[in-house]
């Protein structure tokens, strides 16, 4: 193999700016539990954006790479890895998987270090953990692949493993971008009623009803809280998930959660934004759960999901709704800033298939 | 109201013999608790033919009144009762709902007691305890309700409360009658894959299909354990379920579920029959679970439920294939037996909206 000396990067250099398209050095030995990948498809998360936009505030770890979910190829494996060989193709996610956890990579640009993560998919090649890569069939759709780094896992895991949802048992979910899109894929597919999509745009409720969504509720041309106690009656829903992170927003979907039911935290809040509630019913059943990447466990979940795909139970071709390269990535970010992007966007990277 | 002095009622007299078709008298003051039923509709459920059988062993409560899935509508309510008033419409159920538990009613037959429990169906006016009936909408088809007493909340329940099916998760499911159809339908509606059925009825394996398996299998015309380990791996099913009551047929079930899966007992045994299992893999994930009901709680699973149905995300018109008059319960239970009733039967009694 001609191990590539480098390759193109959007790097996060200054938050609230745009990104940098440069071409980085690549580490030229793989350590311990490295994995080199060839990157197909880089999908882009809210997570991204709320980096670029530093929700969390300060970030000590500027220059660095970004980007968590994706597909490629195994071009080359270190020491110790024995779940992924070179040509299998992988999805790239965020959450652990099975392998080793190695130390993350040491890119270099322009003779300084660049950070990166256990993983990264916004460059074209990259170096990750084993753990954080999962093969696939080599007949499975490239493009498809990097919903099961974020998306799908996560909005699936929400209901699988979060909110357990019951048949027949109610759900408001709040934004549905990518990943909520995905809570409510899942939760019409565990058959809960009725399915209550939130949104500040009406494609995106158009996007919800495609995957299962039984009533939409445009927030900017009625009162949420009015329109969905018509719906589930007094007593609230029996699961409300918020993925926008707005803090305003999660104290209303608290209050709008069932006296047994739960509230669900998949967005990220702003640094210093706090929410505001009363904690007595927590003590009588009520309860909110930070979820963690709906805790999907990749090594079990992503085959699952993938013969659900492959057995047409799974929709989600209706999920990629742009794809752009990695040279106008800005330009990406931005159309899902002001919700010209209505679904999942792709980055397609020029090495792709080469 | 006319309180009626008797009631015509399939009574169980000896053991292995047919049901008698007789008049009873009815207790003539309610107690507390208590709740006078015009009896709509009753299904049959295999755990009558088991009482019919003996497979228990020994009956010390013959003779007794039998049935435990009915709709009908509340004649007289006793001191105490608050969830249900006359003129409504309930169903009838076997697992404890809302409401107080009563004492068993005292039915006479030619001046014998005839026994009953908590609830009986096989007879036209019934005395039952507050927590075994559940109301239901006034226009609800009151030959689809019988179905929310037993086999659709059995069934919903084994899923979401002994198996906790997730997405994408596999399950086998061995017996297609009532309950195993919406074990079936249950996997389906959480989407599970694959779903596969085990019967030795062709009739019901159909049935099975339409409501939701991926895989048949015909145990009397193939290996169901080389076909089945075929469709899991060699690592079995996440979920085996047996709803048989068949011995042999539950050590195979613990055999075919995958070392972190769930072998979960609807069916119950023959008296004296043992199961013969390797319990090692026990220590290390792999469960064996007795369900009682699918563990359902009526109060809230069978609004739930029934709001599904309404909504058109419930398959129950396919599930009764059969309805036979009161006096003719004997051929039905023969039916049911030698599997040319395929689907759940129902028993509609004379009184029927009258």
């Amino acid at each position: 193999m001609n191990f590539p000396k480098e390759t193109k990067a959007a790097i996060l250099v200054e938050q609230k700016a745009p990104l940098e398209i440069r071409n980085i050095q690549l580490p030229q030995q793989l350590e311990y539990g490295h994995v080199l990948v060839k990157v197909h498809y880089s999908g882009i998360c809210g997570s991204q954006l709320g980096e670029i936009d530093g929700v969390k505030g300060h970030d000590p770890f500027l220059p660095h790479l970004l980007g968590h979910e994706g597909s490629g190829e195994v071009m080359a494996t270190g020491a110790g890895v024995n779940t992924v060989s070179p040509g299998d193709k992988v999805v790239m996610h965020w959450r652990k998987g099975a392998g080793i956890e190695s130390q993350v990579p040491k890119y270099m640009w322009e003779d300084k270090p660049v950070n990166a993560g256990f993983v990264t998919t916004f460059n074209e090649h990259a170096v990750v953990s084993e753990n954080r890569v999962t093969k696939i069939p080599e007949s499975f759709p490239m493009d498809i692949a990097p919903l099961f780094g974020c998306a799908v896992t996560t909005g699936l895991g929400v209901i699988n493993n979060n909110a357990k949802l019951k048949i027949g048992e109610s759900i408001v979910v709040f934004g549905a971008g990518g990943v909520g899109l995905n809570v409510i894929q899942g939760a019409s597919m565990v058959s809960g009623y009725p399915i209550i999509a939130v949104d500040i745009f009406d494609s995106r409720l158009a996007l919800a009803k495609k995957f299962g969504a039984t009533h939409l509720i445009n927030s900017q041309n009625k009162d949420p809280e009015k329109a969905i106690r018509k719906l589930t009656g007094k007593k609230g829903a029996d699961v409300v998930v918020d993925n926008t992170g707005n803090t305003d927003v999660i104290n209303l979907a608290y209050q709008l959660t069932s006296p047994d039911g739960k509230t669900i935290l998949v967005g990220v809040p702003r640094k210093g934004d706090h929410i505001s509630i009363y904690s007595l019913p927590l003590h009588f059943g009520k309860q909110i759960i930070g979820s963690h990447g709906g805790e999907t466990d990749p090594a079990k979940d992503i085959p699952n999901y993938i013969k659900l795909y492959e057995n047409n139970k799974l929709k989600l071709n209706d999920l990629i709704t742009d794809t752009f390269e990695l040279k106008d990535i800005n330009s990406a970010i931005d159309g899902i800033r002001n919700g010209t992007i209505s679904g999942r966007c792709l980055i397609k990277m020029d090495n792709n298939g080469t």
